[in-house]
């Protein structure tokens, strides 16, 4: 159930650009795959806030007589990957409320661990809802505050809530950039002429062409108001943990995000998993796309040759009909098909980012064996997924997780990566150990929290609040809104 | 700027009554007059609430797959008149959010008088707003009521509200209809079988197959929980005061509002005027259609043969594009043409409800004395408009009503509509008188709010309170949202 | 069968005017009434042909992006009625095509008698077809003559063709305006300073503030070039048929045309009805709107005086969910409410223009009945109809005629009139004889096709000729077309 | 100008199949990178034929709702590249006629040389034309055939044809494939159960999972009536002429067309081009996508490590806005983006397929050298296009063709490419040879027309043909089509 609140998403924001829209709609477009579901824009022309926000690609939501309402030379923008149902609109964000001191919109990144129970407080206080977001807690969280000061609201206001966030909030001239004190999600600062960018990542730096300054630090607040940009760390210094599934899976891999190039990093993956499970074999291939750059340092370390066993088709949309139920394995393969004569008979290495369900990996794998493969050995560039994320990546519930199911009939590791094989089909599989993991970033393996891996949450996890069953219900309601 | 604010709407309701969205639907159908800009239905299946909004006719709002979006067996709808910007969602109703005790849902006909000033205190308590709309502040005082039941809630928060209100709101089990004490608004209780419906006019009744049962009493809130619909009367009695000009010009014709036919009271308001203000003439002829019952009853009464002067194309939309900006009178002439070979060379008495700014009876007449008419007397069904409304009908700022501004240079009633008449271009203009008005109606002159016409407002009226100009920056901000 | 193929429709054309697409585009508007199911334009920058043409209204066809996809200062336009299934676009008109002497448009109101025949013949010949339509027809006429002008081409092609055509039909460069020699449909001439307009209607002259010259004569070719216009009259005289049913129900009552005002027109056959069908009664009212004019007639004629027992809402659109199929009459109702205590307990004069297949008519009189109506005197402003028309208006087989099928078991006029008086349920009824309609013209009477009335078809009929059965397969095809 | 008029496209149809719309959809779908413009689907039942087609990618043309508009178990489908004008309609396949056989459906892949002259030919002989495309020309000379048969008809209209053609042709009963004497374009024949298939390439019968049958071989015509396949060849036997540029970039790599892998034939250029042009370098790379395979067999040949050094944004629209036109190379940077550390002091093997214009290869290495590579060592894997395709391969006109342009002032191969090394900025260039590229293939080098290399045109070219100037205004038309 949780697990349904969970989302993983992209932020954007630009202060003093001329038309800071166009810049926050490429921003977005560069962040596309951190959230593909909805996407927002909100502007200031310093004195006037102007918004719109849309369920769907960028692309779709922003076409240019959309994107021209939207205003103003200061704005935040937002991607995002999990709504619940197709066309729900109230959890899109940024959102846009008013409060005694005018207009604010926020943002964000990540997921609170007390987002359930600072909205039950907060309700009991005689607050209304509309939506079911965390970003909707804060804004009722700075609207509460005492501080008279925007970047002092905030700042009181975030010092309640505990969880994952980077966040990005504004009113019709300020500007403030927040990232929690784990530093769980990514956040960068860069400048762009005259005017100052924040993004989750350096992709979207690259393409608006600014310049790369530096990441936000984990705990610290930015805040920016015309020409003066002051730095805070308001909150209690903890030691850091960022997300490792931002390298394994989430991050671009052109993109630089806890000091290093995501690139590097799964080649190093990719090389580490080749050293720990090395393995006599034609080729080395990837299941696209993601796992390209951990299948390219398999091959390097192990001087296998690459090749591309896959193709993948482009032109994949979001809605697809099944024209008959009966055909299995219709949604891989829609997206990817074999180049028979590649894989016909070989001996190959298929490398993987990650393992969540196992199902599509099982779907992959059949393909593969249709085409009279001689032998394909699994192999996996991250540890097994034994946990759910309580910070904003969206995992399943863990009882969907196969390496958790698996092991709860298995002893030891070595039985549970057995079972995976069998329900897999492959010859041989291998997963990477969680210190070959830390050790191919090339950081402080202390930095990262790893808890989908071994359990470890770096905060109190939800399960030891219980909300009570009729507020749940609060939650019931679906509301979908259309314009002409 | 106040009448930005202001707005005319048609609320309707079910309780009890399966495929509960169609019916809604249905009623706003009916109800459309009441608003074109935009419409809502929110629904409940007895646990959770579903809801669709959008901007625009309830045609384009529901197609058959929008509305099936909507489901359950309790729910209420809405129609808007005004929204700020075509495209802007943000004050389409129903609301729909969550408080502490669940899912709340909230509509309204009416105008708030102390609306802001809750607003103003509401954020200096920490409440945020997503939209400018007074259905907003009572959600707010809604969930801030200390009382545990939800009709309790309601009258709590509803006793801190001043100015006009018939109020639809709803939870997942509960629907509760409430009108002001004053009565300012119409509402209408009928029986579809089991199902209770509520309505603002008995057209919407008449359209689903409802039996009239009575209107909602002012002052009178009734409840409705299972097979339970209670009455009570929780406001202090004041004298009723119900808007003349839901007789004049807002209702349709065809419904009973206030215990009397509008048709009938229409058709006496133009027996009025005849006796009032004869002439010798060809013929009688409205401006169509809204005059349509008033001119029928002067030409009774005057034994003047009736005409139709004006033909009017039934398909014009809301939106056009003026080809030249040069073309004079435009507007108008998309919407009416003369029958000439009618109107030619006769002496005719117009026939108007109403005149608020004048610029387009103006234009009417211009047409008309195009096509050679001999004479034009302009007869009005009702008496100058001086003022603006703060109760929910939607006149302007009152410097732009041709009686208010015409009045600074005048002495008294005669001069006023001569400089009128002469601005208008007419041989000769009459009035109704404020006591004929009343008359017209059969009812007792006591229980109608005639502010509009003679200055006498009910309530204290807002120019009162000044909000802090800090404030106004609230709701400076426009938001879209899309979906797909 | 062949009924589907019929159709009314309203053409429009300018020539030398800036900007021609926004004038064609008013002048669609005001024909609207013609046609609601397609609309079209197509015109000339003195190069280039550009067009856009689309299903539903006027309004809907032309966003301003999509009329400004159209450009020129030569142009045509087109509503059409009738389409096959609701989102057939291959039949909507004008129609572009290019042949050996460049690009062509067409688009003509009426329907050929010989145009299966011909399209038959042409098939014979190679010719390809992509439409159902007579237009396609003339152009592959126009395509094959062995003339080297475009006027001569025209004029070849349609001495070929028999049957009711009102025709515009352009080159880059040329425009030509043709009325069959019958007459059936008219087709006005208009002057806006220096351009040229024609129309179908008086009324779009006026709305695009054209001055009306002359109605286009019955077999006159009007052909326009630079600065020259000719007038021919290329083929065999005969005596005018003009289509009485114009008058009675598709015109619109602004409008004058075969040299009448339609609203006088009307307003004369109610006179005539009052004569010859006098009742004692309360007062006369209308099946709204179109039947207003002959109920206005009635009254003025009988002394009894005129009142509004119908309430129309003007916002009934296009499509309509009908929420319970066993809610009875829903059709009409969403569009008519009587007014109960204007009807309640009257005897009330009900005037229609027609009576086609009865159906609508029994449920308005239902309507009227269950609001305790004290007698119905239903009085039909024209002849009773039983023949389908095979030259342009849109009536059904005539086995769907309630005047032809009531007629089958009956000896005389009186006894079919008392078959569907007891069929409608009202008290009296009475029909317009041919005589009294025709002398309500004004006009020479045997310059009318009646018919529908009285079976004398100016030209012969199609039964004669019998389309080959494989033939039939080549129309049984839909094609839909999108654009994003 | 004559470039304008080509196209590449797709084709498949699919005969015996129930809910054929459905397959044909997930046919057009896997095709979609033969063209992203246009779709277009038509079946029949056996009776009627019913037909949608639109502008844009087949998931946006085929929502489900208009899907379900097309029905039968016969049917076809065309995606098209190339339309003139975004919203042009009017040459969206398949076409839908109907002549004096019944209706008829055709769509085709490739390029008729002497269309424009049998449209000349047709015109002066009465024939009209909606489109500008070569499919309704050889409609036309299907319904001009006096053959009684369909099949029949059909051969002896494309014996009067002449270039490249695979077709589709159907009516309510037979389908019929044909591919032209030289087999320029590709065409398969597959299983699917019952029913029998066509499709471009093997990549669409794999997604239907049809069976490969063969290909539908140079000059065969494929008849298809109730249970009887027959095949006949009746054209004049030529030496078959095979698109060698379908092998280097049109076809998907996982397709088997002209009997080869194409992803294998791509390896093997590859690998040839390893041969003939090696360098010293730290890594190969691709331009992605398309010359993934040509730079993994160069790797594979030349021993060096594969890299990626460009990451692709995958959700890249087909509109974008140009937030400011000062940006550089903005059409690029949207769709890649370097990996900096992969890149960066490196020396790379650049591998592209083919180079036409120059201009966006340029952009890429731009992008690359600000990243700091050390060396780019350009590898193109076929030889200089200098000419125009005439037969299907949407090649600009050759003054737009850098080989071209740039050898008008250079005596041989080595000057040529010396200018464009210059031109691109890269330390070493080198294309594959033509003998090389034939080699790669694997087939008989004379079974290709290889004319956009080396100017050997399998058939005479259109230069030979003048069209009178005052025909070209016949296609200066642009009609657009809307359905609500």
């Amino acid at each position: 159930m949780y697990g349904e609140l969970k989302e993983e998403c992209g932020i954007f924001g630009i202060y003093n650009q001329k038309n800071a829209p166009n810049w926050i709609y490429l921003g977005l477009y560069a962040l596309q795959h951190r959230g593909q579901e909805g996407a927002g824009i909100v502007c200031s022309d310093g004195q006037v806030l102007s918004a719109h926000r849309g369920v769907g690609l960028v692309n779709d939501v922003f076409p240019p007589h959309k994107l021209a309402r939207v205003k103003g030379y200061i704005g935040i923008g937002h991607v995002r990957y999990s709504t619940f149902g197709a066309s729900n609109l109230r959890n899109v964000q940024p959102f846009l409320m008013s409060y005694f001191q005018g207009p604010i919109a926020l943002c964000h990144n990540g997921n609170l661990v007390n987002g359930e129970l600072l909205k039950y407080q907060l309700e009991q206080k005689g607050a209304i809802f509309q939506s079911t977001s965390d970003s909707e807690v804060m804004i009722h969280l700075i609207a509460r505050s005492k501080e008279h000061q925007f970047v002092d609201a905030v700042i009181d206001a975030l010092k309640k809530v505990k969880g994952a966030f980077s966040i990005l909030t504004m009113n019709n001239k300020e500007l403030v950039a927040v990232r929690d004190p784990f530093g769980f999600r990514p956040l960068w600062i860069g400048k762009k002429g005259k005017a100052i960018v924040f993004a989750s990542e350096t992709c979207a730096l690259d393409l608006v062409g600014a310049k790369w300054v530096r990441e936000v630090e984990p705990g610290e607040v930015v805040h920016i108001c015309g020409n003066e940009v002051n730095s805070y760390f308001p909150f209690k210094e903890v030691v850091p943990k960022q997300c490792i599934f931002e390298f394994i899976y989430v991050a671009r891999p052109d993109s630089v995000i806890f000091g290093k190039s995501v690139d590097q990093v799964r080649k190093q993956l990719g090389r580490e998993l080749a050293k720990i499970a090395p393995v006599d074999a034609d080729f080395v291939m990837a299941v696209p796309d993601s796992s390209n750059p951990a299948a390219l340092g398999y091959a390097h370390e192990s001087g296998l040759p690459f090749d591309m066993g896959f193709i993948r088709n482009h032109y994949v949309g979001r809605t697809f009909i099944e024209p008959d139920p009966k055909m299995r394995d219709f949604g891989v393969k829609i997206k990817l098909n074999p180049s028979k004569d590649t894989v016909k008979g070989k001996r190959i290495v298929l490398v993987d980012d990650s393992i969540v369900r196992g199902t599509t990996a099982r779907k992959i794998i059949r393909m593969l064996k249709r085409c009279k493969v001689k032998e394909i050995h699994y192999r996996v560039a991250s540890p097994p997924i034994i946990n759910s994320c309580y910070y904003g990546i969206d995992t399943p519930n863990r009882e969907k997780l196969i390496a958790y199911t698996m092991s709860k009939e298995c002893r030891n590791r070595e039985e549970i990566i057995e079972k995976i094989r069998r329900y897999l089909g492959v010859d041989t599989l291998a997963y990477l150990t969680i210190p070959a993991m830390l050790k191919a970033t090339g950081c402080d393996p202390k930095h990262f929290c790893t808890a989908c891996f071994d359990n470890n949450y770096p905060t109190p996890i939800p399960s030891n609040f219980t909300i009570p069953d009729k507020e749940n219900s609060a939650y019931q309601h679906d509301l979908t809104l259309d314009e002409r």
